[in-house]
């Protein structure tokens, strides 16, 4: 059968910007994937899950030219111009339209998968990666907006990560300004600028605006937003009610800023892990209102860890219905990539027992020894390896086990070794289960 | 902003065999996916993750006319032949050979993750659709493939599904058998007939093995198989003892067989989920030894649920080192499709919360409850659909929750629905948090 194959190798490689996890790093995401989860479902989200691919014209609906580079597209077996989602709040929008007779609203769901961008790879930027979303749609109050935010800060201090800070604003404030200068009509690319600020500075943002042909009043108006923030949060309102003038967009805008801030603290946020900031921009163009953003103090570079915000319109491309929604999005690849930074390692509580016999072969004693082990709860394999005790000593220790327990028949004994207290003994085989337990039961006190 | 938008609307929907999940679908696969990394975890077996587009040429190295055709295959941004992966082996072998100095062997890893064929869109048949495998790769004996079957067993047990019967063999019995024929070299044409024996009857595979030209001796011992089953697994070993005569091959195939079989015994699988069934054959070419598939008796006509088996060379494409594997693979769709026939459903306890005032503003009172509830273990949510207590409830109703507070914060009261037993309660503020946590644990004893 094999024989017949032709032996040339072919050389085992991955596409640019595509990545393998190998096993300690994909059980370190998967752990923290798994406490996102529980977090979100705590709050009574439920998962959705939408397909890889899908009709190019959906994708491509908002249009920018941007999406069009990025979107890996291309003819399927029936002909169809398909693309692989870019993002998972297209998808959403889609989904939301399409079955919206089905669905129960306020809608409360969260979608954790995998996008495609062809983004010209460079160090921490990759074409494949992972989105953890999670929205609220058909709700159109600052209520849904705290609570959005509230769980997000719930499900970041969960993760046991260094300390963060989400910074949080709403885009009426500059939509009112800039309405107010006669420069409404220029909103996207003014934040797009902005988006810019931590990139390039306040004369960066002012030469790039100047550049535009925006109107030297509205540059004025907006760059004084940069030096709003006051020492606290009610300062900083203060300092804004200063600036909205007659705007009544503005207005509403900081209303509802005031309103997110002040549930974020009765929901118990505390309150250095919350900053309103109004600088805050997000370039993409389909926020509305709140907007936010989120800075790991570890590694304040490595851009926002969790972001998100008011969009109302996004359904509008796919449904006559107006679904206002606010969602946020956590950067999952973008936190493990800190963690390694700052040597942080993700707790996965394995108390692994590799259990073999000294000849090597995996005998009735120690399958049946293993499963009862297991029965208690604890990560159990029989050693496959068909190596003597010492083999199986430096497998349990590269696989970073807690214990390994070779059984000799002969003796009717067992030899345990707790490798993480280096130490061993010697029991009968019966006792081997209540041994190996009062080992780990021992050092996790 | 969104004014400028051109308010053509772009129908919503789906490519043909590409599937949403809504949020009950896909809590229900959430719930199952979990349980089942839990047991893997539970013997030792760690994730990996592989990326959705490889280099064509990795995924076509199998080289079968039907990859090509199921292939989804496009050029990208750089010009490179890529293709969407159709399963998870392939990429294994590629994942093991690059980075085999990296990884500990004997080799413990599971892979959940999508998958993508062109299959023309039938029933319970989609373009798109998840794997959850489950592999050793590194030992060679039928230890390793006892550890797989034994986890497996234990993942569908845990997942309270009906009962199932898991039947085994092994190839190299069928490989002996032919070789004693002088028809070594049509085995792969011989093991596809036989995989369709549930389908076509043993009739219609003696008609195949006829129309392919295989010799009437091979056919006639072949088929001797099909009867080789005694009333127990014991019993079918002694069968197959007098049928494998002088086969090297076969007698060793038969002697694994045994071990394994042995080997799941004392692992403590019920003696009624496994049966040596000599009959079963698996089509794909890549296995060498033992093969496996499973039998949902609920619905024992959608198909193996749970399959697998050995592959001694499948790195082999990739490398010249050997990494003889065995591994397993759990269809989840196909279980879930199962589930939904019975009309059996999937506990996912949740013990759902919703919080909301009288007015139906969220005021700091309901966030508070909601954070003080959350802290003791329970989900819930602060009604954000800006709906008095009526429709606060019909909301709940819909959302599947157990109990909805609505606060009335003028009578310093709430009012307590418990929507699973239809009883109200009326208790003052300060006394909600205590008062829902007995209802909950009421009726859970």
């Amino acid at each position: 059968l094999n024989e017949s194959r032709d032996t040339e190798i072919i050389t085992p490689r991955r596409l640019k910007g595509f990545r393998d996890a190998l096993p300690d790093d994909a059980l370190a995401r998967e752990v923290l994937l798994r406490r996102i989860r529980a977090t979100f479902e705590s709050f009574g989200f439920r998962p959705i899950t939408t397909p890889a691919l899908e009709h190019a014209e959906i994708l491509r609906g908002k249009g920018s030219d941007e999406t069009d580079r990025l979107l890996f597209e291309f003819r399927d077996h029936g002909d169809r111009a398909v693309g692989m989602r870019f993002d998972l709040t297209v998808p959403l929008a889609r989904f939301v339209a399409e079955h919206q007779g089905d669905l129960t609203f306020p809608l409360r769901v969260y979608q954790i998968g995998t996008v495609w961008r062809g983004e010209r790879p460079q160090r921490g930027r990759y074409r494949e990666f992972m989105q953890c979303d999670a929205d609220i749609v058909g709700a159109p109050g600052p209520s849904a907006d705290a609570e959005v935010i509230s769980m997000m800060h719930a499900a970041l201090a969960d993760l046991a990560v260094g300390e963060f800070r989400i910074r949080i604003n709403d885009r009426r404030i500059l939509n009112g300004l800039l309405e107010l200068a006669g420069a409404g009509g220029r909103a996207t690319e003014v934040m797009r600028a902005i988006d810019k600020l931590e990139k390039i500075g306040e004369e960066g943002v002012r030469a790039e605006l100047a550049s535009l042909d925006v109107d030297a009043d509205a540059i004025s108006r907006v760059t004084k937003l940069f030096t709003a923030s006051g020492s606290n949060d009610v300062a900083t309102i203060d300092n804004l009610e200063s600036e909205v003038g007659a705007s009544d967009t503005a207005r509403a805008g900081l209303e509802s800023l005031r309103t997110v801030r002040a549930l974020l603290g009765d929901a118990g946020v505390p309150d250095g892990r919350v900053q309103i900031d109004p600088s805050i921009a997000r370039g993409l163009d389909y926020y509305t209102g709140t907007v936010f953003e989120t800075t790991y103090l570890p590694a304040p570079d490595i851009g926002s860890v969790m972001s998100g915000g008011r969009y109302d319109h996004l359904a509008r491309l796919f449904t006559k219905s107006e679904y206002p929604g606010v969602g946020g999005s956590i950067g999952i690849d973008r936190l493990l990539g800190a963690f390694e930074v700052e040597g942080r390692t993700v707790e996965t509580d394995a108390q692994l027992v590799v259990v073999g016999s000294v000849s090597g072969a995996v005998t009735a004693d120690v399958v049946r020894a293993a499963a009862e082990l297991r029965a208690h709860g604890l990560a159990v394999e029989s050693f496959v390896g068909d190596k003597p005790a010492k083999g199986q000593r430096r497998y349990a220790e590269r696989r970073g086990a807690r214990i390994v327990a070779t059984i000799d028949p002969e003796q009717d004994s067992v030899e345990i070794i707790d490798l993480k207290r280096s130490q061993r003994e010697r029991v009968a085989l019966g006792e081997l289960v209540e041994a190996v337990r009062r080992m780990v039961a021992e050092s996790a006190s």
